[in-house]
């Protein structure tokens, strides 16, 4: 088989899996927002059934062949073709190097330990979990031997999401954030100023909140024609290909501000999605990069544009409009402010922007700590309960509010938090780097003029697909490699501004 | 291999091979009633690869072996096993037995089959249309000497709906139909009286519309548990599993008897699809027997119950507190009369109960005659006007409310009109059998109580999956074979009275 021939057998076959993995995201999507709560039993055997046909696909020898044919020659490609070949290669590699017996492993207790810690979360019994928690970590480290077997346990998993990515360079980063935030907190907690965010609660129509959602998400650049926005117990973006994004959030009468961040929230992963790179969707040479960037696209549009002071004056007219009641002598100012409110608080998300780093860094630590065996599961709510008094100064009064929040651990996810900083840290570096190239980027968010800001985004990372590993594509956006101190200067100037920490405090 | 384990392994075979048809269904469904615009192109990719994947599982020659070894053992075999063996056997044999070639090239004519219609039907263009058909009949008569060599080709494709029911026999039920019901439909026509239906026009709020078929569809025995009830642009049953049956309605402002009855009769089909054999619904054996029965009972609910007086009386309390600006006035029995009304009309899908037999016979006339090369495809369009004037009296002004107004034509599916009218008289016997065995069923229907008669589907019906014939089936349950007469009985006796033809007429 000639060169040509071969590289298009192995984009069928990656076209092929795409399609597959379209149609399990479909499933989940479906199994999530609208399939019929007595169909669970059926809808798991039918996504067993095709998980076991993409694994075999994924892990198909004549895959290995054909790409054992192209890897002398894929020196001689272009970027794009030689991606596709790398990224299908390693994806191949990782998945042939887990014996089956593992995989099943993994996925039984995946199943167990979702079960098992929902119990455990509702009877407040760490205990009952804890088990679950040292057999993943056996599994996870086994796992993480036959996948990377050159890296250390801990960085193997972390890979997984953040690629190219190591622990040490993580606790380098998370270590400055923590010597800057941990202060900064403090100071606010201790500050006599504190944001009027009464207002925020009460009653808010539903219907009011979705077609309020609806507008803002599609001003920002969600195209409706490749998407959709519905409602799940916990929102998420889904959806089968780039024409076919799907976003979801939740929505309660009694606050409309975390229902319309988080369709904020997911209206920037749709963007990623909806961008990636026309023409080669279903090759893995489009596909998002890492946890750590797609979170930076969120991220961007949450906080760097929806939490800013010029976003809030855009919409104050809308939303005051939209929650008349709510809004008498209510400015875009009194809006800023009570959205950015910083309070301290025992769960992960419901966190604000400034103590989100720290739950987050506590987690990285006990988790690093746990494969290193410098921890013990048995000894994790100690551990846990003294972190939260050290990093925010409040002791969870139960495990359910403390170690047993969330629902990583139950599915295995270890080395999957720290994404979520790393995209805060991203997201402010590109939000940095977008007004270098725009101009001034604040006139056109006050203007509502968001194409300019999508379409860079666009431009520079959706579009980029895998072309670049993180590191190289954050040094050409932003002439830097990721940089914590980026994080910090910016939570150090919006919250001593807000909280009036240098003097300069605005009016309330 | 012994014989159990062998059969176990077709077990699971069949299981896996009805895991991913419960994923199709799952994305034909999605794609009717939630798939963004735009994400046509994708899916289309999608489904093509799944239904690839499906086809190779469903042919495979280690589902043939299997087959072979347990065929000779097949005859010891309990029933539920011994049908699950020979629906298996058929279905094989009717997928080996036709050439990749023919399948491809049905599948895309199909494709551009659909295409073509739906431009020629907008431009009232028969003659762009006319090669489509003729394309058509000539592969459906190849597939037929494939999958039915022993077959008239008519009678091999009618088989793919209604197994074991030849168009000799139709022909000769269709032939009672019309004796009968032309002049019946001819005397009502010349008839003074007509029923006031103005009132069923107006505006009827979508909500308040939606709210009713709701509660109507779960009165009756829907379960949203296991199942959900949508919106689509034409209306069906689908879903993926007993546990997941999924009903569309659609809805317009300016009628809600259409909406209402097609939310009855998607019902009728769902009971079927919820109530199918427990422990075995993954397996053949509990399959859905044939389109005729199937039809039977989305119609024993639209027409028999739910166009019936009792059932009118019942829910004319909660209809007109529904929408009490358009029944002022207005008695169960101005409803029932109503929705009664005989209005010979050009449109199928649009026809009552009594006009709607002629409608199909038409169809399964010119069908056949296409197959037996007694008239050509050209000559469609006159032979479709002269049967619309000799059966209903009326003439089509254009091939778009004529010969055009099908989609069936287009996706090859000729041998299914039938169905609809077996299926009529199917439901006539079904609804006769179970006064029979419930006692005065007409007052369970005035008191509203629905379950008794659900139980009696069930039970009869829906958990007989395919382990008798329809033949056997009508046999075992009524007494006699499938019976025209009952239709005619029932039309005869119900729209005398309606239209007061025999002087028994009611007060309007």
């Amino acid at each position: 088989m000639s060169k040509n021939n071969l590289y298009q057998s192995l984009v069928e076959k990656l076209e092929e899996i795409s399609h597959l993995n379209g149609v399990m995201s479909t499933m989940g999507w479906d199994q999530e927002v609208m399939m019929p709560a007595g169909a669970a039993q059926a809808r798991s055997k039918q996504i067993a059934t095709l998980a076991g046909i993409i694994h075999e696909r994924m892990t198909h020898p004549s895959l290995g062949e054909c790409l054992e044919m192209l890897q002398e020659k894929c020196n001689q490609e272009n970027a794009i073709e030689r991606c596709n070949i790398l990224e299908a290669r390693r994806q191949y590699d990782l998945m042939t190097r887990i014996p089956k017996r593992l995989v099943q492993a993994l996925a039984e207790l995946g199943s167990r330990g979702q079960t098992t810690w929902v119990q455990a979360r509702r009877d407040n019994t760490f205990d009952s979990f804890a088990p679950v928690i040292q057999e993943f970590l056996t599994l996870k480290k086994e796992w993480a031997s036959c996948a990377f077997p050159e890296m250390q346990p801990y960085d193997a998993n972390l890979d997984l999401f953040e690629r190219g990515t190591t622990s040490a360079e993580v606790s380098v980063i998370f270590d400055q954030l923590k010597t800057a935030l941990i202060p900064l907190i403090d100071s606010i907690r201790g500050h006599d100023y504190q944001p009027d965010t009464s207002f925020l609660k009460g009653y808010f129509a539903i219907d009011k909140q979705a077609e309020l959602a609806r507008i803002i998400s599609k001003d920002i650049g969600f195209d409706f024609q490749k998407g959709r926005m519905d409602v799940s117990v916990h929102p998420f973006c889904g959806g089968s290909h780039p024409t076919d994004v799907r976003i979801t959030t939740r929505y309660t009468e009694l606050d409309f501000i975390e229902s319309l961040y988080a369709a904020i929230h997911e209206t920037g992963h749709a963007l990623y999605e909806q961008g990636r790179m026309p023409g080669y969707e279903d090759l893995p040479v489009s596909e998002s990069l890492t946890m750590g960037i797609h979170e930076s696209q969120s991220l961007f549009w949450e906080r760097m544009i929806g939490q800013s002071r010029v976003f809030c004056a855009h919409y104050f007219e809308l939303i005051s409009k939209t929650f008349p009641d709510n809004f008498q002598n209510k400015t875009a100012d009194s809006l800023y402010q009570a959205v950015n409110a910083c309070q301290p608080g025992l769960i992960r998300v419901e966190a604000d922007e400034l103590t989100y780093p720290l739950h987050v860094i506590l987690r990285f630590e006990i988790e690093k700590d746990l494969f290193e065996d410098k921890i013990a599961v048995e000894d994790l709510p100690a551990v846990w309960n003294e972190k939260m008094v050290s990093y925010l100064g409040i002791s969870p009064p139960n495990d359910s509010l403390g170690v047993l929040q969330d629902s990583h651990w139950s599915a295995g996810a270890f080395g999957y938090f720290p994404s979520y900083t790393l995209g805060a840290i991203y997201a402010c570096q590109f939000y940095a780097a977008a007004q270098k190239d725009l101009g001034d980027i604040e006139s056109k968010i006050t203007a509502g003029e968001f194409a300019p800001i999508k379409h860079w985004l666009n431009e520079k990372i959706h579009s980029q697909g895998r072309l670049y590993t993180p590191r190289e594509l954050v040094l050409r956006i932003t002439g830097e490699p990721l940089n914590g101190m980026r994080l910090i200067e910016y939570l150090e100037a919006k919250y001593g501004e807000l909280y009036r920490l240098n003097g300069k405090g605005i009016s309330a």
